[in-house]
């Protein structure tokens, strides 16, 4: 199967002349070699059955939305999660460069997150127009005038690319410093789609070799339990910060499964090094306590040694599902939790600073010119992070925004907001564009510019709430890492799996997702 | 955790004095070792989310009555399967006796079905006032009309049983011969509770190693899959005779992901004998087929050579999960389908003598004396089986009915009807058989009288759409037997798992169940 291509977008790439792009999209008409459109409506019953099946076997599930307390209480209200029946077509060598990204990535953002005065300043503007970044600013000030440091740093992030189908080059989209979600649904995508290519891998003359495993729950679990182990101190718990209702609940589930059963630790106050008959007792299972931020205000104190204790519990690492939007901190209540975690001694996944190196408008700041070498030192690996960068600029950029109100379909506008859904695009990059140039306040620092990225659009076949859907698609690849390091050395820093989501095209013009998204492997092209 | 013992019922076990049984009663009230109700709260409420955060992951799951398309659709409107909270305890002397008298009742039942003329004689008066039961002996006639021959015969059995607390004695209840259902999520239960008392058996004083594994599904895909072999026709499939709407499609639906991911055959038409680098592709999956009885008859035909073909694909094995009950024939058309697949040469699971074999009527002839060793030789065995039968007898026993009528509460009056629920308990006994002595009609034909048992009653911790439950119940153990043969040998006879399933029983007098089940596993003790 090679990368299915469909001649899709009648707008044109920056950086390419008409005449140029013209060519590469008649290359890319090309008659597909595979068009899972064509599957013989028979075969196709089976594989959506047997798709259906082994996600309510193996746990590949989200709470359904029309189900009363499908986000609070586990075990009711269960649905498939919404998937790609078959894998989606990625070339295999820019897979590879996305994962090599990984960990130098994990590097760069470590170090961005030491740099106190880089995050201040380059959100500075920013923070007098978005009061979230704000809100976030001010605690890590509070934690500069204290002089805090946090010694053992956990990053799980997740870097998201899509492939520009013009250029043919891999793009980065964002890098997720917070509650990177999906690690958990991820394997059993992957291995759901080398189930299905086993059984009817023949008929489809397809490899189920070809769709890479994923193993990002178990390298989110491990790095999790080595930072648990980190702090030590055996009693204390791991916290996750979720929020009140969540229907991608088993997604974090089988975090905390894999995390409780997988990595058992001796107790240190037990007769652990001496030859004894090694008995379950002696182990120790990582304890994990799901609480809201409202929750942790509430139960949360910091002990005179700086131990962060919930109901009476130590805590040794606080991992964050909650806390990224705005809509995280309906009142005072959540802030106070989150500063309280912040000045605490336990291990923070992401602490403050290194949410904010998270945000859009460091992105754009890493992407200026010799910024990246403040950073880094290494050459080859700041020329493979550039290569990645798409374009980005900032508002106060008088030549790109001209630019942008004059050809608003190659740019989108990204606010600093998480959780994606707030980009805008189009005609409404130039009207908010104009309203800006007019308005004369300072609303253009709450907006980063991004060249819009193309990628490929190809027939894709989708199953969502038990239906299934013919349908054209795009993708966007994350490639999940993991970093842990203490004050003498990196303990962890490695590429640990990927997600791939693939997203209905149909109903926008020009390849960014307007309809719903599944999840979805790779097939290795 | 020894046996929970309360003094549930007032009334008295049959063939003990009064005297006597209150003794025993006060022997039973001794304080119990360990009460469940008695589990602090702070821990009852993690062990309830980590159950049902099991179930959700691992896929022990039914069908939500409340949600649409939730017995018809796989993946959509699924919730946790009800449950007892902790394994219920059980004397290991019982369990292995249970579990012995397994390949004794596959072989008498094997030897019942042969036996046409016994199973036409002793259901002659049923036939008469049981229409259900008189069309499947209907069918049964032809195939003696026929001189029709099972060589392959596949028996997947359930044998039923009650511990009664008075006498201390197992007692069978019933022994299923079709669709004997719980295979594929009592596997998960067994788990579920060794995974709890692995987390949380030190706080309980309770070991996970007293839950008895539990391989009831492997057990059945494998005989399953040696059936199919027996056949020997590798492009031939398993037919699965369902219900149109079943809510318990996820214990179907383990058996026949075990029988396909465990079991790939060689294709008999390949090199599989030679020295060759083995491929996945040589491998034949078993192919299953979900089809209703109405399906069956409308795609159904039988070839010249007596193979069953539905829609063009032959037919190895028919496996029955509905069939069993007279609303799995609303039409002529199912009764076409089922004389279709008799007068086949297809496996079938069950056979319609084997169906016959394990009706009420029959169980009740084999308990009488001297029947047993019509079919068995073994006097060992012969006794074994004896032990464990409860009395039974027929409406035209006047000494019987006269004392039932007087004492209605030590028996229950049970219709031919398979299914459940359908028994009489009480003074509704009283009532029924004064007026079938009064009616004259031959309406007695059509029930069993049975000894009423009566299991001791026990606190126990449910757990039912996400809502946890303190209650009284009591427990019916069922053991599962797997039987093939061919024409020459037996090629397996063993016992294979088991079904714990424990009732309410608060809301009834005198422990039978009234209120819901769950389904659980087995604390030795």
């Amino acid at each position: 199967m090679s990368q299915f291509s469909f001649p899709s977008s009648s707008v044109l790439p920056l950086n390419s002349s008409k005449s140029d792009s013209f060519e590469t999209q008649q290359q890319n008409s090309e008659k597909p070699i595979f068009n899972p459109h064509d599957i013989n409506p028979n075969l196709l019953q089976k594989l959506v059955y047997d798709a259906l099946v082994w996600c309510s076997l193996h746990g590949l599930l989200v709470g359904d939305r029309t189900a009363k307390k499908s986000g609070t209480v586990p075990g009711v209200g269960m649905i498939h999660a919404p998937i790609s029946l078959l894998p989606a077509s990625f070339p295999e060598d820019h897979f590879k460069q996305a994962c090599e990204l990984a960990s130098i990535f994990n590097e760069l953002f470590d170090r961005v997150s030491l740099d106190a005065k880089f995050l201040q300043d380059s959100l500075s503007r920013t923070r007098k127009v978005d009061e979230f970044t704000s809100r976030l600013l001010d605690i890590h000030s509070k934690m500069i005038d204290i002089n805090k440091k946090e010694e053992i740093r956990l990053g799980l992030h997740r870097s998201d690319y899509m492939l520009d189908a013009q250029t043919k080059s891999l793009l980065q989209i964002e890098f997720n410093t917070i509650s990177s979600s999906f690690a958990g649904l991820m394997c059993l995508v992957s291995e759901l789609h080398r189930n299905l290519l086993g059984l009817y891998g023949n008929q489809l003359q397809l490899d189920f070799r070809k769709v890479p495993e994923n193993a990002s729950v178990q390298h989110f679990a491990k790095a999790l339990a080595e930072a648990w182990r980190e702090y030590n101190n055996p009693r204390a718990v791991v916290l996750v910060v979720v929020q009140a209702e969540e229907r991608n609940m088993y997604d974090q589930l089988w975090l905390s499964d894999v995390l409780r059963e997988r990595y058992p630790f001796c107790f240190s106050n037990k007769t652990c090094g001496k030859l004894v008959v090694v008995k379950l007792s002696i182990f120790k299972r990582i304890q994990l306590k799901w609480k809201t931020l409202a929750e942790i205000d509430a139960e949360g104190k910091l002990l005179p040694d700086g131990t962060l204790a919930v109901n009476g519990e130590a805590v040794a690492v606080v991992y964050f599902r909650a806390g990224y939007a705005p809509t995280d901190y309906p009142s005072e209540l959540e802030w106070r939790a989150r500063l309280l975690i912040e000045q605490s001694s336990a291990v923070k996944c992401p602490s403050i600073a290194y949410h904010l190196a998270g945000t859009k408008k460091i992105q754009q700041e890493l992407a200026k010119p010799n910024v990246l070498e403040r950073f880094l030192d290494n050459k080859e690996d700041i020329a493979k992070l550039r290569k990645c960068f798409a374009g980005l600029w900032s508002l106060d950029d008088t030549e790109i925004i001209t630019d942008a109100i004059e050809r608003p379909e190659l740019y989108v506008m990204k606010p600093q907001r998480e959780g994606g859904g707030n980009n805008i695009y189009g005609n409404e990059v130039k009207e908010a564009l104009l309203r800006i140039q007019k308005g004369g306040s300072e609303e253009d620092a709450a907006y980063i510019l991004m060249q819009r990225i193309f990628p490929t659009v190809f027939p894709a076949l989708l199953v969502r709430e038990g239906i299934f859907h013919k349908d054209h698609a795009i993708s966007e690849l994350g490639i999940y890492g993991s970093y842990l390091r203490n004050k003498e050395k990196i303990i962890i820093n490695e590429q640990c799996g990927y997600l791939m989501r693939t997203k209905v095209s149909s109903s926008d013009e020009g390849g960014v997702a307007a309809g719903f998204a599944v999840l979805d492997s790779l097939y290795l092209s």
